[in-house]
């Protein structure tokens, strides 16, 4: 009998498109003996997988929670233990909000070894499919990628400071918080600044709503935007091809 | 004779090993006609081009232009137009300190279309393959990514307000401003703050240097680092794996 080689490897499975993870998370998924897959990994990618491959869903999404965290690290040891290399299969990037750490924490307590392979973050991918640059020369100097979701429910302390800056400000997780978020703008006298929403991003049924913080939660009923949806702020939002159209339909409004 | 039907795709090359680009990344390179590449775009990625194809390096390191950006987006609008799909591979994602905005909205006043494919920015990657995870539960709800070298050469405004927050700090192309990065961080009383720097990440000869604010300019000299190097900055450094020894060495010496 061939002795088992316990091994776990975190691998981003990128935004969506089943063609946005690297050639090297496609290397990992042909390797693995067990792949352990979220709600927003693309099914697509598990074709790659050998036949003897055992593919487990532990999506979590939202609120509904159908594998603890704890359930999951837990997984990843006895499965690696057991049938040996375990593929972590996660959406975008594992470290980007993917509770990466917490599983290779758990995961290196049994002394078994790991290894990341990063993919595209949403923040970083769904901007750039829609041609929104995250920064750009006299216009933004950084990006910085802020939960919304965080632990105890409330908006993240970071967001307080973001909205005094000239950063781009990507929400990831934060569309059940649009209202807040753009009131916290609002208040702080950035109710022009350009913003946009995109959902389902990289895939078929991709939307995006276009508009300035004070039109925003109208855009948003209007193209019926829900989650999971992307939220970025920041001038360079108004390098999108079309926010001119919209731009002169404000100045029509306001006329 | 065929009608030429110029295009150019924006491609994100990742941050230096060659399985880190994306499957959608490798189609548009076989797809291209002509490609203008970047200094730190791998060199084995040209060798998925089709042989027909002409491949131009147009890379600029550092101080030393060897292609203007005026140079680059001319030459993206007259091979469009001369040989037609023109792949523009950059290192790490182009919008990302890519000024893959600029270029493109040179080519849009030319009516070419355009798609743009994101990539693995080395803020992402790098620190994922060092398995230094950028956000982490009760440890740092957002990340920050901030150019290290601005137009005028003065330390982004951007620093001064990350270094009041608990986001983990990412600088791209600011090694040389390590000097005044760490004293900014000391002014500010962060002196323990865990910070890492990461060298040719990802490829053969990747090294890291791993400290806090005040020993990092030591280990960089130790480690000899140079350029291109990347800077992390924030508590979430110290869940490196190799983190605890260098605590306990700190901790021998203060003792």
């Amino acid at each position: 009998m061939l002795e088992i080689q316990p091994f776990v490897t975190l691998v981003g499975a990128g935004p969506g498109d089943a063609e946005l993870i690297t050639l090297k998370g496609i290397k990992a998924i042909k390797a693995a003996d067990v792949i352990l897959y979220d709600a927003l990994v693309n099914a697509e990618l598990l074709d790659y997988a050998k036949p003897s491959c055992t593919k487990i869903y532990v999506g979590k999404r939202a609120e509904r929670l159908s594998t603890s965290q704890d359930q999951i690290n837990k997984l990843l040891v006895d499965y690696a233990l057991t049938y040996g290399h375990v593929v972590r299969l996660k959406g975008g990037d594992p470290f980007v909000f993917g509770r990466g750490g917490e599983e290779l924490e758990y995961v290196h307590q049994h002394n078994i070894p790991t290894a990341v392979i990063p993919g595209i973050s949403s923040s970083v991918g769904l901007t750039g499919l829609q041609q929104i640059p995250l920064t750009h020369r006299g216009v933004s100097e950084s990006f910085w990628v802020i939960t919304g979701s965080t632990s105890d429910g409330r908006l993240s302390d970071d967001l307080y400071t973001a909205v005094k800056t000239a950063a781009t400000i990507v929400v990831l997780m934060g569309f059940s918080k649009l209202k807040q978020i753009v009131a916290l703008y609002q208040e702080n006298g950035r109710g022009d600044l350009p913003i946009a929403l995109i959902q389902n991003g990289s895939l078929v049924n991709e939307r995006i709503a276009l508009g300035t913080i004070n039109t925003i939660l109208e855009e948003a009923d209007k193209n019926l935007l829900g989650v999971p949806a992307i939220i970025v702020l920041g001038e360079v939002v108004a390098k999108h091809q079309r926010f001119e159209t919209i731009k002169s339909e404000l100045q029509d409004i306001e006329a």
